[in-house]
């Protein structure tokens, strides 16, 4: 029984077996066959294993990311169905008397060195296919298997370096119970999924993958932040008890689902989502969100080759729109640069992307991009109620320009007799300082302010939320944010407009007291963190929150802040 | 003529030829030759001339920049002298009646190779040495040269890319009247040095290489950020012209040397100077700086292979404090990290540099070389009036750890019967938002403040200096940025606690009624930068400047602010 601690992503408990998801030792070495027909069957039924299974991928893929992701293996397919590359394996299994490893192997190199050499990029893509393919049938042959989450038919938690967004998109909920990672915090792309998806994750051990063997029984625990790897009997019975309490607990969090969200006194505030893709509106309902606080668009154009369409994108909003059934829902435009980029924007490397062309500047250079966007917004902002926000503003006249922008695709639609609703909220995120300095100046002119967090911790701090040699300076209740916080609120409300905040700090247990009580209108928050949050603020005073206003505002140090809260309100 | 656009970054006019430091080009073609004696002589010769012109560079270069850097010089002498590389050339034009050209570089490949393949990494050096050294011979063959800043003889103005601090540290100012590169703004290295050499300046002109000719005649315009190339007769005269009025001014600016800094009004304040090495002090001097406001002590640290010992960095810091004959004098502890890398401490390269592990986090971390700095301060504190400061500093907790390290070391030298000066101030860099944001509580514990421009503008912003996609966003007079500074004066004299600032913002015609008004004690800028404004804060009133502060930070917009300061200030 060892055991590891990680960071926390997401909540839950879960028992199961290990996957891993990682590629297998595929070493190839020659032997002398006896049997040669035998052993050309022997590849043949390789090879029809590893057509049965890019099968299974392929469907899968299609049905969760959508036929462009499904493509690459369709041409896997088409490979192995090629005589071109599987003839030249058998002669040689018969005519050197070899194993068939080695002769895949072996003929693979020749036509992926031959396709690599030629000018043609098509060609050298096929260069790529073969070396995937011809992984798979060695893997057939070694009698290994090369992970892939569409692969997996019984309930297991999977262990690994980290998670890409496409791993993420594939896992199946009813097999898959949680995951643990060797890297990753609680904003890293893996842990946000996690939460949306509602499994438990541990991200950040360091060394899941270098404990943890493929099969082998470990527990998640996102709560506390804990993976135990072969754990006693009286170790599982201790979690299969805890696991019944958070079930009980979010079987009560559950009845708060219709509720609306009011403090003891009476203090009423929005409890809303952020969400990725229309495929996220579910969750959202099922935990009794108030609304969207932050619909993500970059999802519409990442992993793929080429901008989405206008009608695309329509119809992606139209149905969050009309699902939320009238419900706000604040929609971010393309937040794209920093650590999302876009292939096919062939933006060059930058030194800092954090600090670079990304977001609304992106958007205010390369205005077809953004007027395409603003474009299917503004079409479908009659199935709801549409709410727009510029991220990363960082000065009044970039607020300026874009809304101006919006308002000429306004009138350029109202012109061409297309509908659009007349009342859209325009507003943006706060999330650089200067913003939150000027705050008072930016409350005139826009409809509401959004805070992201994330960004506006790192940026404060000067200190990238990616870098584990600096992330001790990203510090959420370092009272220097709760300050910039606070400006913002109050500048808000003198000019009569309502503050959201949809970093990962609005559904944080520590940072809601706090938030209560500087005043803030909405808070926006993975789904499954809404219920709890309810449940949390129903058992507050917005008056005795605000009390301590001064005080904790007055504070030095991050930890004075914590451990008030922590005490004040008994978490 | 033509004349190119730029940014102005250091004052001054010149006129004078161009030379481009540029590796020209050195493509190598075989030929046959009839007279192989005197192609052998050739060959002797041109490696003769190599050697001299190694030995030029050699000297010049330990002369300017020390032993340690001119090694690489002896390296390449001691090749040109082997009969190991030199016969076997010798032998193949013999041999095969080819020219020189070709037979050095034919050979020359062939050891490169070899010695690359080699594991020693001794002996991989050598390659480099061997590539570096045919290149000089071919050049010398080819009868072009390899520019280098020790060769230059007669009055020019260099034209590049851009400029290394190598390049910059080998600049002889009898003969290198002004530079003008591509590439860089007013805060990039080579302006900075610049301005310290008192040379004149264009920057960023994005063609300079593209458009000047090595040897054309050209005009740089420091003052304005114009290049004009092939001027014409009437154009030339103007420029002498404006040159002569320029050096009245400066014989003006001149005469208030040894005045105090007084306003119209009677409030003094102190103008300082930002150095970076022992070197600079002179210059400090010369231009009537009352102080050193900023000691950057990377430089101690760059250009090398390992650490500067305790002895060399208290030999720099006391002959600093010496020559300042008690002025105060500012040192900050090391910035390294973000653009300024340090190859000798193998640090892992970072996504975004500027947000990462750099100055007061890595010395918090890495707390040898902290210590063995701050003990080398303490040492030669007793030659004169020495105030330490910390960079990057986020949070108070940072602050605390610095200090009790340094009062650690304090107290083990004092132990030690070594005389540590009693009344060192120990103050910050506001350079952070987070800090300016929570100056009030940060003034309660520092002797004082001294505000970082330049990178409390881009975090502020969240936009890259280097970035020239965002570099629109680089704003020191936003609304944002004057409403920081304000924080932070205000805060420090509500404690009794001193205000500078050490930013390029600090030597700013525009910026400097702003920060009188705002209340800014000491103001520390390029020692060139000083005259010109004392004389500028003669002709202004401290009461008046003041009137405005309210005004000018309820503005919204940059531009709102220039020209407000334009228009009452006339600037």
């Amino acid at each position: 029984m060892i055991q590891l601690s990680g960071i926390a992503a997401s909540n839950g408990i879960a028992i199961a077996k290990a996957y891993r998801l990682e590629e297998p030792d595929l070493t190839v070495s020659k032997k002398e066959i006896q049997n040669i027909r035998a052993e050309i069957e022997r590849f043949e039924q390789s090879v029809e294993s590893a057509k049965a299974e890019l099968e299974v991928i392929k469907n899968s893929t299609e049905e969760r990311l959508g036929a462009d992701k499904a493509a690459i293996f369709e041409a896997h397919l088409l490979v192995l169905n090629d005589p071109e590359l599987l003839n030249p394996v058998k002669e040689k299994i018969e005519n050197e008397a070899v194993n068939a490893e080695f002769a895949m192997r072996e003929t693979a190199d020749q036509f992926i060195a031959m396709f690599e050499a030629m000018e043609n990029e098509y060609m050298r893509e096929r260069a790529a296919d073969i070396r995937d393919v011809t992984k798979r049938v060695i893997a057939h042959l070694l009698g290994v298997q090369i992970p892939n989450p569409s692969l997996i038919n019984e309930e297991v938690i999977i262990v690994a370096e980290d998670l890409t967004p496409s791993d993420t998109a594939q896992l199946n909920k009813n097999f898959v119970k949680a995951f643990t990672t060797d890297i990753g915090g609680r904003t890293s792309h893996s842990a946000i999924m996690a939460r949306s998806m509602e499994i438990p994750a541990v991200v950040g051990t360091k060394e899941a993958t270098a404990k943890i063997e493929n099969g082998a029984l470990i527990i998640v625990d996102g709560i506390e932040g804990q993976v135990i790897i072969n754990p006693s009997e009286d170790c599982i019975a201790e979690y299969e008890k805890k696991r019944e309490k958070y079930e009980e607990q979010k079987a009560e969090w559950a009845k708060l689902k219709d509720e609306p969200t009011l403090s003891k006194d009476g203090h009423r505030v929005e409890l809303a989502a952020n969400i990725g893709t229309p495929n996220d509106v579910q969750g959202v309902l099922d935990n009794g969100g108030e609304g969207i606080g932050l619909y993500r668009t970059e999802f519409l154009y990442m992993g793929r080759d080429q901008m989405p369409t206008e009608e695309e994108q329509f119809e992606a909003y139209k149905t969050v729109l009309e699902r939320m059934e009238g419900k706000p829902v604040v929609v971010r435009t393309l937040d794209i640069g920093g650590d999302k980029e876009l292939p096919y924007l062939n933006l060059p490397k930058e030194l800092n992307p954090f600090l670079g062309f990304r977001a609304i500047r992106l958007c205010l250079e390369k205005q077809d991009i953004f007027r395409t966007q603003l474009k299917a917004l503004l079409r479908a902002s009659k199935y709801g109620n549409l709410k727009i926000m510029f991220p990363m503003i960082a000065t009044i006249d970039e607020f300026h320009q874009a809304k101006a922008i919006l308002l000429e695709e306004k009138e350029k639609l109202v012109q061409a007799g297309i509908e659009v609703a007349d009342d859209i909220e325009v507003g943006i995120m706060v999330e650089i300082p200067s913003t939150a300095v000027m705050a008072d100046q930016f409350a005139k002119v826009v409809d509401f302010f959004s805070i992201g967090t994330n960004d506006l911790i790192q940026y404060t701090m000067a200190a990238d939320r990616m870098n584990e040699r600096v992330s001790y300076l990203y510090q959420p209740y370092n009272p220097a944010i709760l300050r910039l916080i606070s400006i913002v609120i109050d500048a808000a409300h003198k000019e009569g407009k309502w503050v959201g905040m949809c970093g990962e700090m609005a559904g944080d247990p520590i940072a809601i007291p706090l938030l209560l009580g500087l005043g803030l209108d909405e808070f926006s928050m993975s789904a499954t963190s809404i219920l709890p949050a309810r449940s949390q603020i129903k058992k507050l005073s917005k008056q005795e929150a605000e009390s301590f206003k001064e005080k904790v505002l007055s504070m030095q140090t991050t930890e004075e802040v914590v451990s008030f809260v922590k005490k004040t309100f008994q978490i």
